[in-house]
């Protein structure tokens, strides 16, 4: 079953935005054994959709569009569908009173353009968007399946999620894909394969293994193909018999053995064990507690913390030594360690990260240049700092210090308590 | 002039990775005066190669495609373009010569897989890449442009700053375009179109006028046309003119009159005005901080922040009154009243923002459905606070929130102080 998505409207095409939707929608297809065959961004011109929506018809099954659904005037997919499939357009009431409710809650006018966003050509069935004002659009014909939705990335996902996979595993006989994925933290892709080479090479037909690497992570992905008919008991069976394999081989190295963030992990392993958790960050600012905070229930483990950015938030905050800072300098051990143990002892917490170093693109020195990073983590009786140089792109640094952090805050809560 | 940008190979076909490097390409060609009419992801497979050359090549006059040109057997663009032009292939020097400096610098030996790497379609002009193995190819016929790039970001990157787009210079007689973004904050984009359509249905026909809405933002951008002889200052006059009328009539709404993010915009703002800002976070638990610090040259207006999750880290960092908390709740105007109160005092900033909310999933409430938040935003002698009910999707909220926060804080930083 092959598929292909199109994103319409000229923000990708002047390369204002970088096309995220397509690369989600795509994983999330190859998930239920849907390959993707081409993706497109075409402008918000009525023969160019016209003619991406021909193309694409010829290659595929499935065709997903986002994009060009808005009120304003440059949006004009719904009514070239309706041209492509030759019928008119009609109002759909239920989209037309979810409109109006939004409206109403902002206390916002509801304008004719508004009102059009409840206007859908006749052959579609209405996806729909509890999230915004567009709806999602599903045809079928001719044994395809055509569907548009809002390129606004939390409307498609929930139309995506919510609405458009199930209907596609509904209508069509799908092989059979599973997925394991294991998360490893702290060693490169290349020694990862070295140590798990035998395992790979005895591998069954049937399973694939792929190695996702993301700034210090790793992720094994084990994919089980099987036809629609398969036995989807014993695929399963021999999927979680690779999967401990794998696991067992590379022990610590193992954050999880779900597709989940490092974040996640570590907030979970942390309510089993009932510990808390506070943070001092300095270059990572607050990035790190968005990480943590961005997994709902997080508050039952992460207490807070302090993004002390100046001199004065570290003194104020953490109970930075004045002096420290001014020897030492910010990005060093001993600021680390103070800093770590300062949040330790001022939040009340069970244990602590900290970190401190030169994010760039300024800042550096010939002792310390870009990229330098001191990292704390700490529980009552034991501190660990460590210092790692990485590169001299400042968001870089960042996403890369945060997991670093991660890495060694796991280790630290793997340590037993003597 | 148009273009059409085609990437070869499976990774962004099953998600593994963004493309990244079509956005990129796309303001590179914009900047010069080519549109990009399409771009387009395909596989590593023959035919379909060809088929999305040919499509392209219908459509527009210079085409150019990433990646497929490795060593390894699944990348085949190469002979597939000879076979699409009709020639053989030929051996080029310079690149074995370079190949062969490039293995007996790393001390690997040179297998015949890389010594292909120098074979190339005969009618082609390379283009040596000094930052990989795999040259670029140039293609000119019947009036067309036709480029070959590796994929690897920064060796494109190269090939095109330095050869692709002078060369297109040299090639064609260019048309001009001219963009220019408006930044608005707080209203939505048929409340913001409704208020200027009689300038936007005013507009000189080469002036062109695109809504691009993301949670909270809505960016204007307008684009001016013209001929490859057009008079460059009189578009650039014109699109100043519209761009004025626009500014004008959207008043306060406008954030930032060039495209950058909203946190960029404040930062630029309170740095000329020698400003400082420190923040207090409840549930958007690190994002402000984040996005604040996310800008290179932060620190000069970003003191720090408190990520205040818990009850005690409120009352510890910020001096929240207990009774107010318990009496009150953590999301009420009088908490973030004092949390943003607390800050200001606290860290000695001369701004500082507070957010407290329900981000969800649970913690709701029927007095306080998940979504509601409280935003306070302060200078000494004037709090603001204000409560906002967003929507039940927790990563959104946070963003939301952080945006609307912006925004908030932007209308205080324009207040005449008295």
């Amino acid at each position: 079953m092959l598929a292909e998505i199109i994103t319409i409207g000229d923000e990708i095409l002047i390369g204002q935005i970088v096309d995220s939707n397509s690369a989600w929608m795509a994983q999330q297809l190859n998930a239920i054994g849907i390959r993707v065959k081409q993706i497109s961004s075409i402008s918000d011109n009525r023969e160019h959709i016209l003619t991406g929506i021909k193309e694409a018809s010829q290659r595929a099954d499935v065709i997903l569009m986002t994009g060009g659904l808005g009120p304003t005037k440059d949006d004009i997919t719904k009514t070239t569908l309706a041209e492509y499939f030759g019928v008119g357009m009609k109002r759909d009431e239920a989209t037309l009173e979810h409109v109006r409710q939004i409206f109403a809650r902002f206390n916002r006018p509801l304008l004719d353009v508004n009102i059009s966003q409840a206007d859908v050509p006749e052959n579609c069935e209405v996806l729909f968007n509890k999230n915004g004002t567009a709806p999602g659009l599903w045809f079928q014909e001719n044994g395809k399946v055509y569907v548009s939705m809002p390129g606004v990335p939390h409307e498609m996902m929930y139309l995506m999620e919510d609405l458009v996979i199930p209907k596609l595993k509904a209508t069509f006989a799908l092989p059979k894909i599973l997925h394991q994925t294991i998360l490893t933290v702290g060693e490169g892709e290349s020694f990862l394969a070295a140590r798990i080479a035998d395992i790979e090479d005895q591998l069954p037909p049937e399973i694939k293994l792929a190695y996702l690497p993301k700034l210090g992570t790793v992720r094994l992905r084990l994919s089980a193909y099987g036809n629609a008919d398969a036995d989807e008991e014993k695929l399963k069976q021999e999927l979680e018999t690779q999967t401990q394999k794998l696991i067992n081989r590379l022990g610590q190295t193992v954050a999880a053995t779900e597709d989940i963030p490092l974040e996640k992990a570590i907030l979970l392993l942390m309510a089993k064990n009932k510990q808390t958790l506070a943070l001092a960050e300095s270059c990572t600012g607050g990035y790190l507690a968005h990480l943590f905070t961005s997994q709902p229930g997080a508050s039952s483990v992460f207490l807070g913390g302090a993004v002390s950015y100046s001199y004065e938030m570290k003194e104020k905050m953490l109970g930075v030594n004045s002096d420290t800072l001014w020897e030492t300098g910010a990005v060093s051990e001993e600021t680390v360690r103070e800093m770590v143990e300062g949040a330790l002892r001022n939040f009340g917490s069970d244990y602590a990260v900290a970190v401190t170093g030169i994010a760039g693109p300024d800042g550096g020195t010939p002792e310390k240049p870009v990229g330098t990073v001191w990292i704390g983590v700490a529980r009552k009786g034991k501190t660990i700092a460590k210092k790692y140089v990485f590169g001299n792109k400042r968001i870089q640094n960042i996403e890369r210090t945060a997991i670093t952090a991660m890495g060694d805050l796991l280790k630290l809560l793997r340590e037993p308590i003597v």
